[in-house]
């Protein structure tokens, strides 16, 4: 069956690993018969700042609010173009696949500001301007698939349950659980690619073939299995005492007992 | 005793809760007869892309590989001027604030880009050219302070330990541990602010009054007791098996048993 998949991706040098990722996912999908489609942010000059530029005819011309601009501009149709582009392509795509170098721990500042611009109120959070009544599992991606590909200039083992950077799926957390799963994304498991900096050729192919053959299963794959808010999990969007009993801390938030898990 | 803190800060709009408190710690500071330097990343127009613009001229001008260019361009004293004022700045501080509003449980894109164009390789990484010797506790901003202050639209209760969106502490330890104990930062606890969208002009200035008191004491507070690479608690880079034992995730690089905490 033909999909649509959104290509994001933040790299400035096309000879990058990134971007010989980026060249991998676009051509086994299409090969697979899927249609692709690309935002490549630095080939875009995205703006990466939020600011009173994103917001040409505003309610109040006196005091910026992000949220209140944001939600007008998104219901009266008075977003910027760039925005608006990207808005569509992301109700266009059944997945949308992201490939970044880890910096400092988190995402370029030109992906964080994709986010921190194209989710606008009303879209991505206080959907259906019901606050955060949909979130979590519920939201305008609903039913849509995402996926970080990821490199990584660091060993593995510094990343690893005990590793002193942290385990990369909860440095991660924010960006998983918080930037896909709360609008509504199916989260896969994170791709890493760990020592990049000193990567042999032999070994870039081997990671490349072992991405190319994960990529054809991504719509069959089990999602992170993140708790839905309003799964009866949570009371007050606080988790419900008796699971993960006595606990606290980022995994309690997955649920290691689901059946698809 | 006279110190000088930079003030680093993220919000486009003046009248905002970030830039009342960015005002009140400034105003603060200097009553106190601290030295504040200031660096308002929106008034800057900070750049925000880490890309080939950073390195007029390059080592490799083929292929543009990040760390090599910005460990040549710091050694060598070709860094853009922006950069190399910014590293000034953190030269001359005892102590850093950074003040912005959490956006998609992160920085807003551009005080990311901040991060990621000011922390030059040589600088907050691969320090003494030694790779990954001087992190964690060492590194070019040892004996130095920073702080994060906060704000945040959403409740308490979704951050607190079992809340939905997860603790506050655990989201921010990849910018806490990640971004500021790692080259060197005694890290303060964090100073939020919840609620911020509702907030009455009571409880914003109960807010206001508190951080001022808060602010007072910044050279006596005990700091994060995040654990440092070269304490012995690390073999390899992973926690020693004797501490926290049979423990993972984020809370074990903390030692609650030490003798400040």
């Amino acid at each position: 069956m033909t999909q649509t998949v959104l290509v994001v991706y933040a790299h400035p040098e096309p000879m990058s690993l990134t971007r010989r990722f980026v060249s991998e996912t676009i051509q086994t999908l299409e090969q697979q018969g899927h249609e692709v489609l690309q935002s490549d942010l630095y080939g875009m000059n995205w703006k990466a700042h939020f600011d009173q530029d994103d917001f040409p005819n505003r309610l109040d011309n006196d005091r910026l609010s992000l949220i209140h601009e944001s939600g007008h501009a998104y219901t009266t149709g008075q977003q910027t173009q760039d925005v608006e582009a990207e808005q569509q392509k992301l109700l266009a795509a059944d997945a949308v696949i992201f490939h970044f170098p880890l910096w400092w721990f988190g995402m370029p500042a030109i992906l964080k500001g994709w986010i921190d611009r194209v989710y606008a109120y009303g879209f991505a959070y206080g959907y259906k301007g019901q606050g955060n009544r949909y979130r979590y599992g519920d939201g305008i991606f609903k039913g849509k698939r995402a996926l970080l590909s990821v490199m990584i200039g660091g060993p593995a083992d510094d990343y690893g349950p005990r590793g002193i950077n942290g385990p990369l799926d909860e440095l991660l957390f924010p960006i998983t659980h918080g930037a896909l799963f709360f609008p509504g994304f199916d989260v896969l498991p994170t791709h890493a690619i760990y020592g990049t900096g000193k990567l042999e050729q032999g070994t870039a192919e081997k990671a490349l073939t072992a991405w190319r053959l994960r990529l054809r299963n991504i719509f069959n794959e089990t999602p992170i299995p993140f708790r839905h808010q309003n799964s009866g999990d949570y009371q007050r969007h606080t988790l419900a005492d008796h699971l993960a009993a006595g606990e606290s801390g980022l995994s309690i938030h997955m649920d290691h007992h689901s059946p698809e898990f």
